[in-house]
């Protein structure tokens, strides 16, 4: 029997959590989350918002008492941890009671950076994140007419998309120059922004946001360097920061992209303590570089480690690459790192293959564009990234991609791979398979 | 400079008579095609007579001129050629004009099997191949309420959809206990059956069908062995045979599937002679068994071939997975072989991953079922068979499985792949993982 304390209660410390206690029920599992609420996505507020989804209880995946009843956790849910003692390996929670701990896992989560700009503190001016929180703001949306989102980053492409659908006038502002620059080049993501320009958003790029102004306390309008934009609300899609503050108080150790650096077993320098979710770094196979703040996808996989590891058993993380998705607008992006951007600021040389492919036969009427853009490394040949920007598939065919780089898939066997044609599902010839005979192309022979 | 014939106008025989002139312009290239179009869609028919395309003539893909003008073949359209002659390399097309070649390419498709049953001249009587007929046949399809379609392949279900969609009443009759038992198992194809019967499509399985009956000449009734079925047409999705005859006639080998027997150049056994398409056959690289009949995205890259080594270059085919994948009323069903029907059929040992997973988040209102079934082998633990039955994605997750195949994939790479999460359009979960996962525990630990 062991004591393990996992301290945060959101998609990584629920995975922890759990595994731990079914791996060996004679654990004692402590679970602390400083919201009221557990075990939801967060994910889905954009799309409540947008009305695609009716209502926040549709995000919430399970009750507190299926994990106190059914799995046999000790839940604390709004009861933050406010210190910890390694000496006597005791959690001390707000309010005072200690919690003793055999293994610690920290699955804190993040945090926005607020913007050092006046009037973020303003009525009208919200951070999604608290799902309680955003039912209040859901109600609000009914008689708000002018919203702006600031950044063009995921969260905020997704409440543009929403609040769009919702008939709200948006204006998105962004100070870089095309979206997701992150993730993605500014050709693959032009098709996304046409889309919502035509659904109505109002892009206001390379725009730096200077101030949120108020009458009242209340928001009435954003003021940037190009002009001053009436507003009745506006979402911050700012940016996030692993919450290490309370890794850090006991000595664990942070990397370069300000996360907490575990080793494969999820294991923090500190003996015992373990750490999992967007809080810790995790690198990127292609880049060779660290990168934290991942999303849920990969919270729930690194909590099942951790927790494994804690509770006595033995489990390993792989190599990364990232595959993403997402619909901006009508419009699906995607891919898996690198970009072109990325690959010619890190120096790294590729050779490109792209093709403007088509979804279906191109005489039938579901068909869409599926463009594509692969970067191969110039001497072995093989997919060092990979962007998609169309209709449907973009996210299947990111995970295909992301599997094909973990097997050294080359462009010559990407040319020749096999493809279904179907004409209401499939064109003749694949779009991935025509980018990669492009790249041979280039290549030249072997 | 070479003369190059090449017999037969099809995907294949287009595909590798435009290499052949485009990998030498000085080389006299010559094709003939016994219909009067070619470069058209056949696949597309079924989705005009539903009206989901507007027109037969969506279908074709060039006009004969850009292969005469800007290829420059010698194209001869509703000309057959009658004979070959080994000794003086020449062919005698009908009307007893000769051609003479140095190489020789045989691209002759396929034919139907004409049933052994009364009936199959009447008027009303289809086998659905040739636009020209099929334009007839769709005018016609006005003033008919009541069809049967022979056999559940995926042509007699793309035409039962196609129909159904139309407001037909479509009874669909097949000696098979269940759809497509060449390519998948009876409980990953049900979901399509269901699809097609909440469309209004009957379903007689597992029931022969005797006689077509006529009056007048005229189709009126389907006889089988449950009773008679009232009908003004027929749509008969017959066995198909390759079209060796003329291969035949100049002592050109024939294999196990009735096709012809090529190299991986697409060399025949007869110097000088190649073969591409419908008429040869391929090795399927997990069952070990040669299958002839392959659809048009082989034929394609096969003609490439073919017409590159005919020209004087080196191109070589390589192992074949064969994804396949298509809709059955709103429902999406593909895979890659082996089915289980095939392994059990094989004797071939596999452990089984199943998953009934979905398309989106939960809670998205896109979400679809997606339901996998992979196969295993017990000893390697590598990927031999994959099928899908649900939503959106079934052609690409088809086309990953064969590439995941070709680069011998396992159950433990597959359980551990990464996989994108977006509300709309992924779920948190990728039913391929979930499949690969329950397979990881029946393997046992490595």
């Amino acid at each position: 029997m062991s004591r393990i304390v996992v301290v945060g209660a959101g998609a990584a410390g629920t995975s922890a959590a759990s595994t731990a206690k079914q791996f060996d029920r004679s654990h004692q599992v402590t679970l602390f989350g400083d919201l009221a609420s557990t075990a939801y996505s967060p994910c889905g507020i954009p799309y409540v918002f947008g009305r695609e989804i009716e209502s926040m209880d549709k995000l919430f995946l399970q009750k507190p008492e299926f994990y106190t009843q059914e799995i046999g956790l000790d839940l604390r849910l709004s009861t933050a941890v406010e210190s910890i003692d390694m000496a006597s390996r005791t959690v001390t929670q707000a309010g005072g009671e200690q919690v003793g701990f055999d293994k610690l896992i920290l699955c804190l989560g993040w945090s926005y950076v607020l913007p050092d700009i006046p009037g973020v503190d303003l009525e009208g001016v919200h951070f999604i994140k608290d799902i309680e929180r955003a039912r209040e703001i859901d109600r609000q949306l009914d008689s708000v007419e002018n919203v702006i989102v600031w950044k063009a980053r995921p969260v905020g492409l997704e409440l543009a998309t929403g609040l769009a659908h919702r008939g709200k006038k948006v204006t998105l502002i962004d100070d870089e120059p095309w979206l997701l620059g992150e993730f993605a080049d500014p050709d693959m993501v032009k098709p996304g922004q046409d889309s919502l320009e035509a659904l109505g958003v109002t892009f206001m790029l390379s725009t730096e946001l200077k101030e949120l102004r108020g009458r009242d306390g209340k928001l009435v309008s954003a003021v940037t360097d190009n002009g001053e934009v009436p507003c009745e609300m506006a979402f911050m899609a700012a940016d996030e920061k692993p919450n290490t503050a309370l890794a850090e108080s006991i000595g664990v150790r942070l990397g370069s992209a300000h996360g907490v650096v575990v080793d494969d077993m999820m294991r923090t320098n500190i003996p015992d303590v373990f750490a999992a979710g967007a809080l810790v770094e995790t690198m990127q196979a292609i880049a060779g570089v660290p990168v934290s703040l991942l999303p849920s996808t990969y919270s729930y996989p690194q909590g099942r480690i951790a927790g494994t590891n804690a509770a006595g058993g033995e489990m390993r993380t792989r190599a990364a690459y990232f595959p993403w998705a997402m619909e901006i607008g009508t419009i699906q992006v995607g891919g898996v790192l690198i970009t072109e951007t990325l690959a010619k600021a890190l120096g790294r040389p590729y050779v490109l293959g792209v093709a403007k492919g088509i979804t279906s036969a191109r005489y039938h009427p579901k068909v869409e564009p599926m463009n594509v853009k692969l970067l191969f490394d110039p001497k072995t040949r093989e997919l060092i990234g990979a962007s998609f920007a169309g209709g449907d598939g973009v996210k299947e065919r990111s995970d295909f991609m992301a599997f094909a780089m973990r097997k050294h898939a080359t462009a010559d066997e990407l040319a020749n791979m096999e493809n279904v044609y179907s004409p209401p599902i499939g064109a003749l010839n694949e779009p991935i398979s025509t980018a990669a005979k492009d790249a041979v192309k280039r290549l030249g022979a072997k």
